[in-house]
């Protein structure tokens, strides 16, 4: 049973507070066992990643054989189906063209004292994508992260995806086509990051480094971060849906549930002002559990981590839902845009009960790569912005440095960098002679 | 002596990848102290960072006494002499003027299926700046962390800031009220990063911490990441110099000395098109390292970590700059406009001789906190950015729905995600009724 809460009942709080403090995930404590991984790695380059590929996915490789050659991706990508093919089209040209319009622009301008000012964005060099094997090789997980990093101008874009037992997703790699990967390892775990982030005698090091992956990639991210760039490192994805009592169950039901089938520790939560109809998505979620494949996964997560509470008005639901700063935000109500305007912590806001979420992790343009556990009050979902770094610019005039520069030589004085002032006395004592 | 190395010459490129592979830091490994500081002050709050503060700073406070009261912050102020006043409020005006530029813009528009697609930013609701005490509490600092929080519209913005022995630097205190902080706590080290990312009875959790400081600040951060955003940790700072001949020699020494003075770990780079101006900077910076009050310091860094690269031509001196990634770059040549097209990874660049690193620090306009260690491979320098966020917004017609739901269903299936597809369906099905 999930958790039931009233916001007009006095333990309310108490129970809303349980409900945001706990911990949904216990990750095993991977990070020695990384560490080792990591300095193998970077010690012997191919050949610790080829033994170690042996090891997790029992395959035996040579190192011209780490790359997926464009024959075997070639060959692959003709085993998909039609429908499937134009499904990926078309997700692929809707996110690229939402994140088209993301592109940051340049700026310069010139101040009152003359002088020059402005930035200059500019992709980085290679970015590496990391694509998990087995049962969550998802192909638009490649979409999302690729397609923004070819959008941004990466000139290389290198994915790792382990085949264990050599097994390999067709649909994976025709996304990755699709995406403009430049470069495709039959590698996983944290030797493939570790790859990435230093290099080998094979794979040449990138800049950033992004995508999903279990314990042992996200432990491998953190320790490679600084050497290179990392993405955020993605917890149990959770959904939010406010609705009212003039929708379907059945909607509402089936958009929590395709949360819970993410993972047990994912969590549906369901904001209503009508207590009736919280039950009658209950009620749907029971009946439709029954069917689904997936019913253990999603069952236990319901089950364990789900909440359906019931609120006096929509004002109240978006001030929960911002203490909250759900990953995904549903907001199923007559007027989904003037509700929009009073959440100020949310990953996506999906409008209207046309648009459920599944939408958002597939076609519907935005990305899918979104902050998680409450990281919304401080963090965006994957992005252009993600694979470009900014240059600010600056140029004075002798008028400008004359305009200033004496409020940089106190400024030096009073922080006892006398080297600093002086760069700036030497300059203005030259334009007075 | 610094390193010296021409380009042209056949072990260059091993002199070279040395430099760009030295390790310039040796951090103490703080972590595990860290580690039981942060658990200390989750247990017992005030009372735990009271005590902490007893032990390092050595003053001994209530817990009414640890926000540093308005009445304080005002005596303090009116201490500063009208010359400093006047040129903080020069600095904060101009960072102020540039980061008011950052702001980013809303998007929204419909697409050719009728679905309204967009983003909207918001900012983080609190926000930490963490201030180093002592010798290293510099004003500007305060400055550049502030200011970017204030422009994104960060409703509360707590400053953190040691006071040993009960020392307070005014100047400090003045840059806070200039820049907006609406908190001042008289905090440090670990316990204080502790505070501000999970709350103790005085002091109100935030959702982001900024700021510089040890090693025991910097692992801090770290642990605390992911319950916050944190910025970056930055790293030893350096300054890459390309100058022609046609320089006075005295302002390209200077400015590798502002930087080199910062920290024995600092390191200061010239890469010159003529030898023998390379040796005249050298010369100028040996005569005034001998003046300079922090010449242990300066000293050191040259000595150890500064380097003097001859080469053929400016293009080459560009490819050079762009492997090392420098966090400040001056080009001090006849055109650096067009030598900044050349440039792909630097945090922030100083155009031409009347630029010099010093005013960024100060007065420039720009931030002065700036990816170090070769991260402006893939990283920017602090921003209005780094204190917001974006929500992602979709809102589907039926038409739309119509339109891409298909697609949808398509994916859903080949990823084995049953409620995911349904979700869709069950639309569908109620569209085509």
């Amino acid at each position: 049973m999930p958790v039931f809460l009233d916001q007009r009942q006095p333990d309310f709080e108490d129970g809303f507070a349980a409900l945001l403090n706990a911990k949904r995930e216990d990750s095993p404590d991977v990070d020695a066992t990384v560490a080792r991984i990591i300095e193998d790695v970077r010690a012997r380059g191919d050949a610790a990643v080829i033994e170690l590929t042996e090891k997790f996915d029992r395959i035996a490789l040579t190192a011209d054989q780490l790359a997926i050659s464009a024959d075997e991706v070639a060959q692959a990508v003709e085993t998909v189906p039609a429908a499937e093919r134009a499904a990926l089209e078309t997700a692929a040209a809707r996110i690229r063209a939402y994140h088209t319009r993301q592109l940051p622009e340049d700026a310069e301008w010139t101040d009152e004292t003359g002088a020059t000012l402005g930035w200059r964005w500019s992709p980085v060099s290679a970015a590496g994508l990391y694509v998990p094997g087995g049962l969550a090789s998802y192909p638009s997980s490649v979409l999302m992260n690729a397609i923004p990093a070819a959008v941004a101008g990466v000139n290389r874009l290198a994915m790792v995806v382990p085949t264990p037992d050599g097994v390999l997703n067709p649909l994976v790699l025709l996304a990755a086509q699709l995406s403009g990967v430049t470069e495709i390892y039959r590698i996983g775990g944290a030797q493939a990051v570790a790859a990435l982030a230093y290099g080998t005698e094979t794979i040449a090091p990138v800049d950033k480094i992004t995508g999903p992956g279990n314990a042992f990639v996200a432990a491998a991210k953190r320790r490679v971060f600084g050497k290179v760039g990392i993405d955020m490192i993605a917890g149990p994805s959770e959904i939010l849906v406010i609705a009212d009592a003039a929708n379907d169950p059945d909607f509402i039901a089936l958009d929590l549930l395709s949360q819970a089938e993410h993972d047990e520790s994912a969590q549906s939560i369901l904001i209503t002002t009508d207590a009736a109809f919280g039950q009658e998505v209950v009620a749907s979620v029971d009946k439709y559990l029954e069917t689904l494949e997936r019913r253990a996964i999603a069952g236990a997560s319901w089950r364990d981590n789900g909440a359906v509470i019931t609120v006096p008005d929509l004002a109240t639901a978006a001030e929960l839902s911002n203490r909250v700063a759900p990953e995904h935000l549903e907001l199923c109500v007559a007027d989904p845009e003037a509700l929009s305007t009073q959440i100020t912590h949310a990953g996506a806001i999906f409008l209207g009960q046309w648009t459920p979420e599944a939408i958002g992790d597939y076609v519907g343009g935005p990305n899918h790569v979104l902050p998680t556990a409450r990281s919304a009050r401080f963090s965006s979902g994957l992005s252009v912005l993600d694979f470009m770094k900014r240059t600010t610019l600056a140029r004075m005039t002798p008028e400008a440095l004359r305009a200033i520069g004496p409020a940089a030589e106190t400024l030096a004085a009073s922080e006892s960098l006398q080297a600093h002032g002086l760069s700036v006395t030497a300059r203005l004592k030259k334009l007075n002679q």
